[in-house]
């Protein structure tokens, strides 16, 4: 082919600009060999975010504050973003003693994992569901939620919400709830504990038929005793459940995988990276968690981000317990799922150094 | 609670901003009461973007075309990304006589509908499959693909792709293929076609267990019988076929869903919306179509965008054939399907305009 | 068509004979308007039963029993076949205290509802099975199993089976175990009850990937709570459960549907008929049970023979608690499920009168 | 344990007898280590049957037979029973030139295979679906179907039903249709194929929701290609294609698997045996199979009853095309499928001999 003069083909693109359309082949980087990564590994201290939380309580009302006391995780590489990787909202909530957050609901789904605090409990369809630390607690899509709290005591929570790929596809409903008055005698278990707490009994007649589970709340002494026997049972000091609906065997929502992992001092695992990111909250013990190189100490509460395709392991202190989010289930279901362990765990280049500055003031 | 000092609000923002978090309570519109779209209802037309193709075939090769000659459709709602609506990437592909465009691979799935030339045909994981105006043809998730042309003339196709959604989930691969000569002798069709392309016959012994479908052409003849036998044992005027997995029944590939309409002049339906967008390809004929009260003139090939939720209906003013994707497997995996019909065909305010200056130069 | 010469007919029916042929015209009966049924509606009375099975304790060793003492239920109507019903075997197992039946397995999957006693464990697989009363315990297909009692008195349970129905598929197959020493020593749960026992939590990296249920134990303190609670909750005065496969939502084992219900007096439900056999055994309470006109009265462990399509309801004279064994997954599998509400409960047109003989000795 | 006194044991057994239980280490053989087989390999010559039809066809109106004028295939070791196996009802059923078989419909699913004539149709729910020789039409179960000859010949077709199972089950449901007048002008194809019979394209609105195949006809020259395909690609001159449910790729139907196998001359298969039964029909050529060390000469039309596990393998003599119908798809949905390939092909320990004695009148 002969050589195209330049004022050509300035005509054709401004042309082609003109047309709405782009050339694929000036696009770089549309089709790179590996996800280009925005969002960074990342942790949120504990005692910093508690302290913002608690003055949060003391300075701003639920009302004020859009129905939700919520302070959002923004990932440094996502440029304001309010979320904690690129597809996932991670935040911690706090309800004050004797406050409620209104009802509403919404097509993203939300999970709640308690971190401290009592008395509180969420009323998700109306069925109350009591919620207490360590507790996982489902706020499926477009179910009514309100949260109350009889406590005397705040209560603290992690929300994770698939709010990123929700947005992503053009697909968030939201609607407010009635403002009505609610009955604020409780049951200690939720009717859906009832119908469905008990493993393997359900009804004979009334199959569920939707895609969500139907228990919504997972107890922390059933997680708890659940990883105490994996771990006690198993070679490798490291143990990992799956929070999944009963009636399907399926993830508890299908936007997210929630899951909890139990890890004993002194075993370092192969590093591992999957396609899609998580966010690691250390609900017990202390450990450091390796993410493409850096080295970060995870104390109870810290909450960590790990994008996309990011090198990770972590290494127990002292006995210590996660819980996670991840969004695993969405790429299994679209094709998208990869998976890669490495051949042995990665070598630790640089220890993370920006805690400091941001938790100083 | 008594009004709280702007001083010591202001002092609280500030200590959040730095600790990356974000109150819920001041980010307006995250959870609207129903999508913000930014795709806006929009029609290419097919007098302008195969003039400007043609002159990217003369210009351009394919080998400084990034691999491939595609133009792809920039939404002018999305600031400039080369994304037909939110989700989808649409494009044309122009490939000269005689051209050949490499082989790769990528974990974006790709659909090719034909809409002229002769003498193409793609090898797709080692299977030569040939193309005609009017074929559906696949390149699913991580499948090796090359395009060629023993034709004497060019071919135009139109690509369809999840690359909007892959890259929203951080989860795009690339590899570039080896470079080496391809026998160009080619059966008249794919392996895939023979083992897979009559209905309800498969291998006994080998079942098919991947995530898209196997069979990777859906050639127009039977497209077009199908929608001719359909529309004649139809009384509403209107058929619509989707291209479906023969292995298990659900769409071709896991993340677009690929439908052929036909409809009869006279029959204007009741508008529907739904969560998720679409690209409607006007095969055949000539149509009005109907998006949030714009009316929108379609003829050969045009291609219309349309967005998340916008309320949409077509009347025929020839019969006329359209092939379409959309997002919806995806919405419907993740629990975030919503339709509606709407109580009747909406009014048209106004007739679309900016066509005219896009076309003019 | 004039009339056919008989002897000519009967030459042709002597040869259609000796090429081993039927005429389906001469075969009156096997397209019957509904199932011919050939079993009956039957009681047997636990106190018969459990003297006889005390008698084979002391008469019959394990040893000389064929691994098993084991009683089966012969329903009067299969001409001496031991089988309750005509798809299931049902039986009463009886272990004496320090007694032990070997290992061996077999195709056909087993159920046990533990009647009365204690001390009892079922190796499963190398997992042992804690037995107590009201405990349903799988020995699916083709799991290796064996009963060790370490009690001071004997147990007895229930035995249900798909028998009849494996044998009907030729599809028995039989393997005796290894007659090694095993460790007496036993947990108080289940290794299936550690990993598969608590509602929704599930190995992340493992997933069980089998066609029956991975938990082998269904206790009796949940099946009585879920009752209990479901009682309390309903509006009838009747609930049931039905035990599944907590990975998957289906049924325990793929051939039989286990169930447990409990009623309250006072109410009886209307009547209903379904395709398929079931047994019941009163496991709690007394009731009647009216089928197909019949009434019979169950007391504590009287267990009762439920043909295909007859017409069946309960009345409860004190609370009662039945556990049940049918056929429904098999017929709803094949797309032969068929269930009839009646308009109301049925009349009773006699009652059951043969007991008294059938007890007399 | 002390010797028991003869006596005292009869006591008991005739006790256990009364009270209708039958001690289980008295019943030898209920558990066997493979299963205890009575149907036996047999051939059905077509000479002989087909003989046989005609004249039924002469002598017994379809009136006369029972709706239908049907020789079934009565396996010897079936005591009389009109089964073909254990689980398999086979038969030849013969409609002569202008004849119709009245509507009716049944639980137990048919499956037609043509072996000979032309101008017939079966009306299956109010579908019209010719008929031609090679042909496979499903009456599905529960499916109203009648048939009707408009042709100026008999036609002979190969029926296949699970009626032994569906009576083992207790689930045979029969009713007779009304005796009205159909209009004879039929379509070339059934609708069913209009829309299901092209691979992969279904109806975009309305999915099939039901547990058998929507496409009621399987064409010969459809399967003729495929095997020839499939046979011409493939190196162990064999090939074996499955007739499924285009909507899922399950089974035509939930009981039955439909196959037709290619075999080319020369090539002996290492023997194989499976749980379950079949029946091969040999469509075209002429071959040996050997089942459990016998071999058989099959030629045109000839029919082979396969009991479970036996072992089987065929040579083709001249290119051959068998049609088969098993029990696989029941066995594989309860767990109980078991498929051994042996190590080599099987020794011929003796020729099929009571073949000319079935023959000879």
């Amino acid at each position: 082919m002969a050589a195209v003069p330049s004022s050509e083909l300035d005509a054709f693109y401004a042309d082609v600009d003109r047309a709405d359309l782009r050339p694929l082949w000036t696009q770089t980087g549309l089709l790179p060999a590996s996800p280009p990564i925005a969002d960074v590994p990342y942790v949120w201290r504990w005692s910093r975010v508690r302290e913002l939380a608690a003055r949060a309580g003391r300075l701003v009302t639920v009302d004020r504050g859009g129905d939700r006391r919520v302070l959002a995780l923004a990932n440094p590489g996502l440029g304001g973003e309010p979320y904690a990787t690129r597809t996932l909202w991670a935040a911690v909530q706090y309800l004050g003693p004797g406050e409620f957050a209104p009802a509403h609901r919404h097509t993203p789904a939300a999970i709640r994992f308690v971190l401290e605090g009592h008395g509180v409990w969420t009323l998700v369809d109306r069925d109350p569901v009591p919620m207490a630390p360590g507790d996982l607690v489902l706020t499926p899509s477009w179910c009514w939620h309100e949260h109350h709290s009889s406590g005397d005591g705040p209560m603290l929570w992690f929300d994770g919400l698939d709010l990123p790929m929700a947005r992503a596809l053009d697909a968030v409903f939201f609607e407010p709830g009635p403002s009505s008055t609610v009955d604020r005698l409780v049951d200690p278990v939720s009717a859906s504990e009832v119908a469905h707490g008990r493993a393997g009994l359900a009804d004979d007649e009334r199959p569920w038929r939707r895609t969500h589970s139907p228990l919504l709340a997972y107890r922390w002494s059933d997680t708890d005793a659940y990883l105490r026997d994996a771990v006690g049972r198993s070679d490798s000091g490291h143990a990992a459940v799956r929070f999944t609906d009963p009636s399907t065997g399926r993830d508890a929502v299908p936007t997210m995988r929630c899951t909890a992992h139990r890890a004993l001092p002194g075993v370092r695992c192969p590093s591992r990276r999957r396609a899609g990111s998580s966010v690691w909250v250390t609900y017990e013990g202390a450990a450091y968690a390796v993410v493409d190189g850096v080295r970060f100490e995870l104390g109870r509460n810290d909450m960590l981000a790990v994008p996309s395709w990011a090198a990770f392991d972590v290494e127990a202190i002292e006995p210590t317990t996660f819980f996670t989010i991840s969004d695993a289930p969405v790429l299994e279901a679209l094709g998208l799922a990869r998976n890669e362990v490495l051949p042995a765990h990665q070598d630790v280049t640089s220890d993370e150094t920006p805690v400091a500055a941001t938790g100083s003031v």
